[in-house]
């Protein structure tokens, strides 16, 4: 790739920001110390920003901080957000991207307002029926992608089929080698269980299945998400939501019930083999919600992750500009035009 | 209570069976040592189960075993069930509750056809418009009652009210010293957020809730199904379905991780820490669905448990027979017809 991958970043959104933005844009650069290949576009405070830049002794040519006064308030609601949110570090970012200077954008502030100034600026794709939240899963084999996660509350049978050629884009952008294997998040796996509009989904999905884009898997049950058997899992965004926090739910649950369970000595003893295990379902590697079906894609970091956190989604902004997601998608949605 | 808590199992569903639910048996009397408020009433082949409870030095004169020759198979469909499964040890067992010989039936056979005929032969309750399947789930505090958990893919506001009754009427059997609280599962906890449906229902649970019957807590997120703020979690069977089978999931892939981080010698020292932890989440405790809504209970017991789950689904029907589940639903649902 000649041109440089250029990642609008909002230092001003989610809680302890501009610090935690800043020191995550430290921790990325000191992982990418070898690549030149990248501009990180930092809106914000121009002041406040460079203050921080100090603080953490960031100091590179492949950062440009581009000065933004407004900051979208975590009150804000989706539906003043268009009046009220103009000039602020997410609405520039936006905008950044629209004019061509970034490929993506990031920002970890009020998830609503990021969605609807999205959608408003950026404009859906005109192949796609509604866009979509994509999120990250750790399964056995590696990492899932799972989609609706909230943008949707109720989906027909054809926005199911466009989250899926999306889903299976955006896993190939992430993971160039291996194959998109696409299932429906379902009450069972045999072809007579779900709704109806599921079972629509389910035929259009099997005349798509294709060695180039995706091979169809049919239905999935919630405890085999993490199987690993299939790597893109399709769901509406009422479920999906309830799904991802179910599950966050649980874990938060056990390793909880785990730390006060465990005594001093046999903690002590555990530490290592603890801290892998922690390290293996780190929650902050799986941070960032992709916003998918724009023409552009946009990153929502939760916005009371830290540092580490906001660095993997920055890192994840790279990965989807390298692995070229937009081309991706453009020839996924072909097959759908072509079926 | 005067008249003994009368118990129709079925013996022969399930894997493993009768082997299982004999142990099962076995396991609960041993519990129960100084009761005898009770009868179990053993469905199946009469010689085979003596012979069960010869080897498993079963001798109590609070069992009682009924000849059923016949056995609901694995593969039966729900839509032909009733035809062929008259006569199994399923069917006799909901037949004996209904002639009034039982309190509750307890199976761990085939699920669906265990539906079909409890809601043929038992008949649905007049004030009720759907039965459901509710489950336990382990929460910070103790316990939450969820439902429904697949019996009913779309619901519409009425039957998530009914379910709020039934719930919290289940929840108050089972733990009568404290206050049911309902919440409804949503993708936020904001009153704008979800479907119209649920808006609706919310709005009736604000007006039936009362300090008598359940408290009304306002929606629920994934994510705290498990913080005990509310102990009566409502949602459609579909939702329930997945985030039941996600928890499952993500706690399996938890628990498995850990087992592979954890070296010999820190398995070693953690052994009687992590054995605490263990016990404390074990899903043998939370065996059992419970259908509601029919003119008696019926519960589920998972196919697959081990004979500790399924003594869990026996102690569950006891409870739930000396909590008085049947008067409390009825004096719930008196409730919506005053409002």
């Amino acid at each position: 790739m000649s041109k440089k991958i250029s990642i609008a970043i909002d230092a001003m959104g989610g809680d302890n920001s501009p610090d935690k933005t800043i020191e995550g844009v430290k921790i990325f650069l000191s992982h990418k110390k070898k690549n030149n290949d990248f501009i990180l576009n930092l809106f914000g405070n121009e002041e406040i920003i460079n203050s921080k830049l100090k603080k953490y002794k960031v100091n590179s040519n492949l950062i440009k901080v581009i000065n933004s006064n407004k900051v979208v308030s975590d009150e804000e609601a989706p539906l003043t957000a268009v009046k009220n949110s103009k000039n602020t570090s997410m609405w520039d970012c936006i905008q950044h991207q629209l004019e061509g200077k970034s490929d993506i954008s990031l920002s970890a502030g009020n998830t609503g307002v990021l969605l609807v100034i999205s959608r408003m600026i950026l404009k859906m794709m005109n192949e796609v029926s509604k866009p979509a939240l994509a999120g990250l899963w750790p399964n056995k084999n590696g990492m899932n992608v799972v989609m609706d996660l909230g943008a949707n509350i109720e989906c027909n049978e054809q926005n199911l089929v466009d989250f899926a050629e999306l889903g299976s884009a955006l896993y190939k952008s992430l993971f160039p080698e291996d194959k998109p294997k696409v299932s429906l998040l379902n009450v069972g796996s045999e072809e007579i269980k779900g709704t109806e509009m599921l079972k629509k989904a389910s035929q259009k999905l099997k005349d798509l299945s294709n060695d180039d884009n995706f091979i169809y898997n049919g239905y999935i049950e919630g405890n085999n998400i993490m199987s690993g058997d299939s790597n893109v899992i399709i769901t509406d965004g009422f479920t999906g939501n309830i799904a991802l926090k179910t599950a966050e739910g649980t874990a938060k649950f056990i390793t909880k019930n785990l730390k006060t369970s465990l005594n001093i000595l046999s903690l002590l003893f555990s530490f290592f083999s603890l801290k892998k295990f922690k390290d293996k379902l780190d929650p902050r590697k799986y941070n960032g919600a992709i916003f998918l079906g724009l023409n552009g894609p946009v990153v929502k970091s939760h916005g009371g992750i830290d540092a580490i956190g906001f660095y993997y989604s920055i890192d994840l902004c790279y990965k989807i500009v390298k692995g070229n997601l937009i081309s991706q998608i453009k020839k996924n949605l072909k097959n759908i035009n072509n079926v």
